[in-house]
Order: structure tokens, then C-alpha cells, then sequence
């Protein structure tokens, strides 16, 4: 397939996804159910068997090769002092992935994940969304593709993630643009505003969104207005994810406001998705409920750059290895239940 | 020590549980400031990482040689109908978790994790407390003796978990019997009864309360009267992990209600606890509420046996890694927070 080169063909891409296959997931539904345990027992792991089944396309499911890629882009909206870092610690915390020194790449040693670090033309930062539309239709199509890109082969769970001073911005932007409902709902402390850059950040908001209103005709208009590169790029990587049958686990609230888009344009755009934890900005639980989807995991963090989606690949990890290494009542030689 | 003989010794030791290492804790605590990521930003997992450092007694903590304890016992309470699986299944599931058939093996597996599995005189159901006290005052100590003896040296994290059928009755009964409000309130499904067997469970644990409330005089005679051996072995290794300074990580229901006895005792008694997991049946979050705990995972499983807990180490396993891999903000070149 050739790189998508404007928003329309996303729209083409968008309008015809693939589904889940049917045969894996009841394969895996019918193991579930002779493992020797009480029926649905396992929660929320049994179904997360069931779903990898049905989106990576066979059964048993597999969490062995898990990445989780990180896109990082600059904001243009910085500059209306809505962030409590200045823009250039994007770049030194990309320096800092490459490194190691961050808490993404200690996650992912230690559950065994590839990480992989994409810089989305992180020295041109979007156009303030106050003055302009942060990109030009061909260049949120050029992010995109090169979110799409990034997919690699035979990858049995991808992880997205973010890097992004002034995203949080942008990501409340996107929500405020995809429903309605005012900025204050959207916007919260980011790296840790408050007081009065906070009620700055909301203002920024509520007028950038007004600004386009009109414009914002679909999802891929909210996100190419007030959105970003990173969040193009994640965008782009969920549809290729879909097509290559890459299960997907989504960080927080920035990553989520990027599947958002897609879900506006298409209901069914994030069903290989899952949220790998619910961030403490207070944007994200609002999204979620929107998006009718609710995390694996609620454990008070708000970092971005992947490590909800990094710490959730354990949960996985656990749901294949119960749903492939337990024994049946049978094997086992264990008395079934008795009869209600 | 000797091990105790009656469960007044075990109130002596209650009466005097070591504290956490402030010093431990306080270092944990400035380390997590001069990490790269914005202040608090990685949520429960700061908490973690200090919460390990004071109860290890140690900075900085460590994850590394983690057991899950699982103790099994048989319940005569069995006699009346409460369970969905008879009696022998508690056996059957033990030879399952020594042939490695069953889901703690597997989670064990991953999280490289050591599994010790406890029979508590499995071949001598405790008394059907519908009739007479579950144990004896030495029956009871001796179990929570057996428990105390079972926590090995140099353990980084020890986490407990149970196998009883009939146990979630017998835990019910515990939390009735410490909580007062009624037996409905904490009885659940367990392993799958409802209607008329949900009805009967719910009488059980109404009669067999109402029958031992004027002798269930504190905690531990709660736990005589209504619990079962694996409870007091529960129990009893609480409290040997507190004196050895090993912090715990408690499992599902019945874990947590043979640990809440302790805390009846002392109000003090789970502070080296958390708490893996909150059980989809329905009493723990309740009981969680009176304990002022909130629990690491919520993933709707309730099949006990540790599995919630040891699933909960690949937390503290991401808490200690990127409180001791992540790099700081002077190491890492990365602008700190502009001043507010």
C-alpha cells in the first residue's frame, strides 16, 4: 500500500475495517470454559484471551512479542503558556528514552517489551491552534502515514504511547471538539498546572475550539485543527495496527483522545483496542466513559510516553499464560460443579 | 520463639507489631523527588516503591525473591449446602496446584514468583459452626502457629492466598462477626451458588453468627468461632511477616477477612499490607471500604488461591524498577519545572 497522502483516503480506510475473527475468539471461549476453575472466575483476563484471539487472528493467543512505540511531537500552542515545562523537554526526554533513564524503558525491561522511539518532526512544532489550524490537511496525512508506518511485522501486541510538552492541551482540545460539553471538562493540571495557568490552559481551549468550530467537520478535521503530529501518528498506527491483526493497548489520555478521532469517524475503529490504565488527569475517566471503555488498570498515574500501556502488558501476559498453561477439569481430575 | 500454644500469646504479640523504618522511607521518598518525571506523576507506584522501602526496613527496596503462600483447609460447614463444588474439591485443587495445573502456577510462572502450597490439616474439617465453634483456642493457635512457621526467611514480598471449599462462607461469617450490618451484606456467590443455595448461604451465616455472637468477644474469637484453619494460618503469617519484615500483599475475600481479625485487634496490624486484587464477590469491596484499603487491581476475577496477589507483583515489580533504574533530572540533561 502506497503512504496515505490526504485525510480522504484515511476516510476510505476508515470506512471498511476488518472485524475480529469469529473462530478464534469462540476457539478460545470454548478452552475457557473446560479450565479448572469456577466459570468466569478469572475476570477480566478470561475476556482478554478471548479478544487477543480474535483480533490477532488465531487461537491460542499470543503476548510474546509485545512493543510499545512512542511518538513525540511539539505543540504550537506553547506558546500561550499552558504547560508547567518549556517545549524544548520534549527533546530532552526523547534523549532520555534513547538513554534509558526513563520510566518507559525501566517498564518495558522488565516485562520484556521492545520499545521503540519515533520523533514526528518534533522540530517543527504544529501551528498555534489560537491563530491557525495546528496542520494543513497533507501534513497531518503525512503524520499519520508515518504513525502507520511504524507498525512492524509480526508484532503480537502494540503499545502506543507519548511525548508531547503542551499535549495535554491539545488532547482536551480534540475531546472538548469530539463532545462538546466546555473546556473546564476537558482540562486538567498536564505536567502540573494550577491557579492561574490553569485557567489559562482552559481559556486557550474553549477559544481555540470556537476558533474551528465550523471546520471541524469530522474527527480527522477536530484532530488535524487542535490536535498534534504524535497524535496523528497514533491515529495512523491504530488503523495499520487493525489491518496487520495487531491487538492494541492504549496509554492515557492523550493516546486516547488520538483513538477518539477515529472512533468519531468509525464506531467500531477501536474494538482491537484496549486502555491499558486510566490516567489522574481528570480528562481521561470522561473519555473513557465516552468511548464506553474502561481501563485495565487505575493505579493514580499520569506520566504518558507509554507506561499505562507498558504496565498493562503484565495483565496480558497473565491472561494468555492462564488461558494456555492451565489444566482442565478433566486432566486435572477435579469434581465439577454441582449441578444448581 | 516458640511457637505459640493459645491465642492469648497471640494477643501479646499483636499488642506490641514492630513500625516501619522511617529513616527507609523517608529516603525512598527523597529519591522519588529527583526523578524525571513530573512530581507524583507515577501515582501508586511512588507509594509503592516507599511503602516496600519502610516495611523492608531498607532503601532502596527490593522485588526480587517474592512467594505466594497458599493455604488450603477443610470447612464442616460444608455439611449445610453452601458450596457449588463438594467438599473433596479442595484436595483435588491442592494435587492440581503441586501437578502445576492450576492458574496461581501460571501466574506464578511469569511473574517469577515462588509458590509454597499448605495443606492446614485438610484431612480434618474444622466443626460446623451451625452446631459448635469452628476450633478449639489450641486449634486455632495451632493453625495460626502453622502459618507463622510457614513465612521463610529472606523473603522481598510475601503474598497469601487460600484454597477452601466452603471458605467464602466462613469468611462472610468473619466479616458478620466483625462488622456487625447482616449476613447479606457479605455473603456472595463464591465459587457459583445463587438462588435457593445463595438464600441457604446467607441463613448459615445469619444462624451461625447469631448462635457464637455473645462468645466473639475480639477478633481472634471471631476467627475461632466462624473462620477456618486457612484463615488463622493467613493470619498467622501476617503477623510472623511483620515481625520479619517482609511486606505483605493479601489476595481475594477470605484473605482479607482472615487479615481484618488482625486488624480488629490492632488498628495497626495491615499496615505492611496492600491488598493485590478487589474480588468480584461482592463482600470484599466492603470489606476493603471498613479497612480503609483500596486494592492494586480490579479485573473482576474471585478464584482466590493467591491469583489476585501474585498478579499484583508485576506492580511492585514496575514500582521498585523505575524507582531504582530511572535516571534524575540533572543526570538526564531535562529542563526542570518552570516555577509556578
Amino acid at each position: 500500500m502506497d503512504p496515505i497522502q490526504s485525510l480522504d483516503q484515511v476516510r476510505d480506510l476508515l470506512r471498511d475495517l476488518p472485524g475480529a475473527n469469529d473462530g478464534a475468539m469462540a476457539a478460545a471461549k470454548l478452552r475457557e470454559a473446560t479450565l479448572v476453575k469456577p466459570p468466569g472466575a478469572l475476570g477480566r483476563l478470561e475476556e482478554l484471551a478471548e479478544w487477543l484471539s480474535g483480533w490477532q487472528g488465531h487461537h491460542p493467543p499470543k503476548a510474546e512479542r509485545c512493543q510499545v512505540a512512542v511518538f513525540a511531537g511539539s505543540h504550537g500552542v506553547t506558546a500561550e503558556g499552558v504547560s508547567a515545562f518549556p517545549p524544548e523537554v520534549t527533546e530532552q526526554m526523547v534523549e532520555g528514552f534513547k538513554k534509558g533513564a526513563a520510566a518507559i524503558n525501566q517498564l518495558c525491561q522488565i516485562q520484556g517489551c521492545e520499545l521503540r522511539i519515533y520523533e514526528v518532526a518534533v522540530e517543527i512544532p504544529t501551528r498555534n491552534f489560537m491563530e491557525q489550524p495546528a496542520m494543513e490537511d497533507d501534513e497531518c496525512a503525512e503524520a499519520m502515514a508515518f504513525g502507520m508506518s511504524a507498525v512492524e511485522e509480526g508484532l503480537d501486541v502494540l503499545c502506543l504511547g507519548e511525548m508531547g510538552i503542551g499535549n495535554t492541551t491539545a488532547a482536551a482540545a480534540v475531546c472538548h471538539g469530539l463532545f462538546n460539553q466546555d473546556g473546564e471538562t476537558w482540562v486538567g493540571p498536564g505536567t502540573g498546572v494550577a491557579g492561574d495557568t490553569l485557567t489559562n490552559k482552559i481559556r486557550v481551549v474553549n477559544e481555540g475550539v470556537a476558533k474551528h468550530k465550523d471546520a471541524m467537520t469530522d474527527g480527522l478535521e477536530v484532530l488535524r485543527h487542535v490536535g498534534g503530529r504524535e497524535l496523528a501518528a497514533m491515529a495512523g498506527a491504530i488503523i495499520a495496527a487493525r489491518l496487520q491483526r495487531i491487538p492494541i493497548v492504549l496509554d492515557g489520555y492523550v493516546c486516547t483522545a488520538a483513538a477518539a478521532v477515529l472512533q468519531a469517524v468509525n464506531p467500531a475503529a477501536l474494538d482491537h483496542c484496549v486502555v491499558g490504565h486510566v490516567s489522574a488527569e481528570p480528562g481521561h475517566l470522561k473519555l473513557l466513559a465516552s468511548l464506553e471503555k474502561k481501563a485495565l488498570l487505575d493505579l493514580g498515574m499520569r506520566l504518558g510516553e507509554g507506561s499505562g500501556a507498558a504496565l498493562a502488558v503484565s495483565i496480558l501476559h497473565a491472561a494468555v499464560a492462564c488461558h494456555t498453561g492451565m489444566g482442565s477439569f478433566d486432566q486435572a481430575g477435579v469434581a465439577e460443579k454441582i449441578a444448581d
